[in-house]
């Protein structure tokens, strides 16, 4: 039945309906930033703890939806969320009532070692959180405490399949060689095979995952890493309008990469890419070439995992990123953390859980705590209808910031993540001083790359916020 | 003023007073164990997340103190805690109580990024909790989510700790070859450096970790690993009154080969050790071993750390084991998670801090949320005197199965812990299926290595208990 309500745009009003009705109307900005109190706290801290990254003390007990409260008194907007790891907005009611259950108090108190001895309402927790929004193909889960926890439990699953295989089959006896070997680290139990990952890549900092790492020196710089091999990602240019062929030889140039290192490299396992590279300055590749990365993997019997860390739980305007790039077999295995509070790794294939216990296992594997916290995530982005919110506000996000790139010429240059929800970065000259300014003005924004500003904000950002946000970007950008 | 209070041996039932008065007065056996609800729960789990590994399906609502209840109805008195984790019994009205303060709720729902954006009330969590039980000497602390992750996150302080003494200063800048080359993971940027570990020994399954993990070959087997060294652990002969001089001379011999590894080796920057390693057996050293090592590294300027995640926080009659070593100088690291529900690492030096910013940092680093139920476990263990506690009832089960010892020849091999709280451990002919009958009669506990059976009850584990474990143990060993 044709709806003619449904084509009628909504009200302004109904639109833009506050999602917190106590959120502040604006920031308010009383001092410096940081302020006094919180340099004060920041050094008193650096004395027993690391206080030397601290941009500012929060008081989030202040904090409310969008808003971000410091110790002295300013109430920013905040456009970083926790390195976009906030979802639903502080003190969200739907999460304090989760952290308020019973459930949650007996998760807290009488945490379990889950593999071993698991509690009887966990299955129930998996299935109305994690496997409610589980991946597309993918049914099964892993869980664990952090992005790079997770990922390389991902590296692991995919280690042991890759050997399982060259044994013959997924139950195949160890040999007493593999045995003994392994406890020297040496092969063949311990073997020399690596994970590929591309250019710019941020995979995590634990010892396996900082070697597929590749965004910045000072996360690598002095720590041992194993020698796995790097491919080229895609540098796009823009707009992406105006630049398809010069972008289309680029991705052809990567894929070519990619299939190249791992024909002559029988040592690649599996393959792990961001659907955005994040931390490595927000760069976007087409559907098209994660379409050509997943038939090279199948192609050469290569795992291809998406590390939707960063870009997972609907802030691209998909609830996952991946689902962007309309593959037609899912990725083998999608990692999360951030965002959803909790992390692991969904998989679909049966073989690549161990068929042999304590082999992907450890005390915790995972906390159940966090997974109620996620729980409650879920529910929040349906009651809210989050991920469609998100698809319209990066709408209008999106085309207000190219409005101020007409206006101010040479300013929020490489404008990308349109169609991508609120995943939006643009490159600023003198970036850092931008970032720094924009607080003064009651923003609290975040950069990636060496020039790039990206936005992170939460799923429960509205075009109230648009505004407040792009009026700072206008000021900012007229002054230089 | 000399007491004569003190001095006063405290009546039977003082003593014996339950911590938790609700507790049940023994264990209920109601089917076998694994029962068909736990059963059928296990493979319902397995479809989805790892269930091949599950022991039982627990109702943890309904376990109280040092009782585990499952889904079958069964009761057992737990002696294994969730692998040595569970600090101070099941639903613990004291953290139940933190579970339910507004501070918890806080850091469930608005989960900050500590190092960027700490909370404010941050500092006082620190002081209050985890610093009030800092070891001697180090008054400084890392958080981290999980054992392995705190190895992992004390591993890269010491390799950065290292290069910036080879560059001269603690703040020496980096050349533009190291920031080059690490990007490709490559020297001198990314050093060819190691971790020394024991034979036997573990501390983790992340890949850096598990590289110094020697335990068992079902957790290495096909993951890749770094080629770092292994020294020989100590095999002590029991009871040690006995063989005094064959151990003081297989401890010298250990000692010999750390020193010749170290002197030979100079990628070696750090040496982590267990006090009593877990995992891989519960095989003790003397101080004088200990003591001996700290000499070695000191000589050689080499850290030392010492992984008390499973023996710290009080099970070993000392609030941190490696007290019981008496050294002149605290190790340089001490690690910890488990009992303490949290996890991190603790130094004294200044310069394990890395002078520059994001280097052993992540989005959470820790979890304030689990450091408040930490600051409960501190407030209940003095509340209770529970490392007291543990010396008084480990000296009273330890006695108990020498007596079991003396009875069943043969049987309770190798006692080992004496003077160690309630960290003991036994050797048992057809260990599997006598862990698997105690079962059947009320008691749960665990094995390591591959003959041991090791006891791990929860600090507030008491006499009364220790009476019905020993009953267990005692009719089992005349079934054999």
């Amino acid at each position: 039945m044709p709806s003619t309500i449904e084509n009628t745009p909504r009200a302004r009003d109904e639109v833009d309906a506050p999602f917190f009705p106590n959120e502040p109307q604006g920031p308010t900005v009383a001092t410096s930033i940081p302020g006094p109190k919180s340099k004060a706290a920041a050094n008193k801290l650096n004395q027993v703890f690391a206080g030397n990254a601290v941009a500012f003390t929060a008081n989030y007990h202040q904090s409310c939806g969008n808003y971000i409260t410091d110790v002295d008194g300013n109430v920013l907007l905040d456009v970083y969320a926790q390195i976009a790891s906030i979802p639903v907005g502080y003190n969200n009611p739907t999460l304090l009532k989760a952290a308020a259950s019973p459930e949650m108090a007996s998760s807290l108190v009488n945490r379990p070692s889950l593999q071993n001895f698991p509690q009887h309402d966990w299955m129930s927790i998996l299935e109305t959180g994690l496997l409610k929004v589980a991946p597309k193909g993918l049914n099964q889960v892993f869980t664990a405490l952090s992005g790079a926890d997770a990922n390389e439990l991902a590296f692991k699953a995919a280690f042991i399949w890759h050997q399982q295989k060259r044994r013959g089959s997924y139950s195949a006896e160890f040999s007493q060689e593999d045995l003994e070997s392994t406890m020297l680290n040496s092969a063949p139990g311990t073997p020399d095979l690596s994970i590929m990952s591309f250019k710019a890549g941020f995979h995590g900092r634990l010892f396996g995952s900082l070697s597929t790492t590749r965004s910045k020196a000072i996360h690598k710089v002095d720590i041992p890493a194993f020698d796995w091999p790097q491919c080229p990602f895609p540098v796009l240019k823009y707009p992406l309008e105006e630049n398809h062929q010069e972008n289309e030889a680029e991705e052809k140039r990567c894929l070519e990469a990619a299939e190249s290192i791992i024909k002559n490299n029988p040592k690649v396992v599996a393959v792990i890419v961001e659907p955005i590279q994040s931390e490595g300055g927000d760069n976007h590749a087409s559907p098209a070439f994660f379409q050509g990365l997943r038939d090279i993997t199948r192609r050469h019997d290569v795992l291809l995992i998406a590390d939707e860390v960063q870009t997972g739980v609907g802030a691209t305007g998909k609830f996952w990123a991946h689902e962007h790039w309309k593959l037609s077999t899912p990725p083998d295995m999608v990692t999360f953390s951030k965002k959803a509070q909790t992390a692991g790794f969904y998989f679909g294939n049966p073989e690549l859980k161990p068929s042999k216990p304590y082999r992907l296992c450890n005390t915790w594997s995972g906390d159940p705590a966090r997974a109620l916290i996620f729980r409650a995530i879920v529910e929040e982005i349906e009651r809210l209808d989050l991920v469609e919110n998100t698809v319209k506000v990066g709408d209008y996000l999106y085309k207000e910031i190219e409005r101020l790139a007409k206006k101010h010429p040479g300013q929020f240059g490489n404008l990308r993540g349109k169609g991508q929800g609120t995943f939006i970065a643009f490159d600023m000259p003198k970036r850092d001083e931008f970032l720094a300014k924009a607080k003064t003005l009651g923003v609290h924004i975040g950069g990636c790359g060496d020039t790039s500003i990206r936005l992170r904000p939460m799923l429960v950002f509205q075009k109230r916020h648009v505004d407040i946000l792009v009026d700072v970007f206008d000021k900012l950008a007229r002054e230089y």
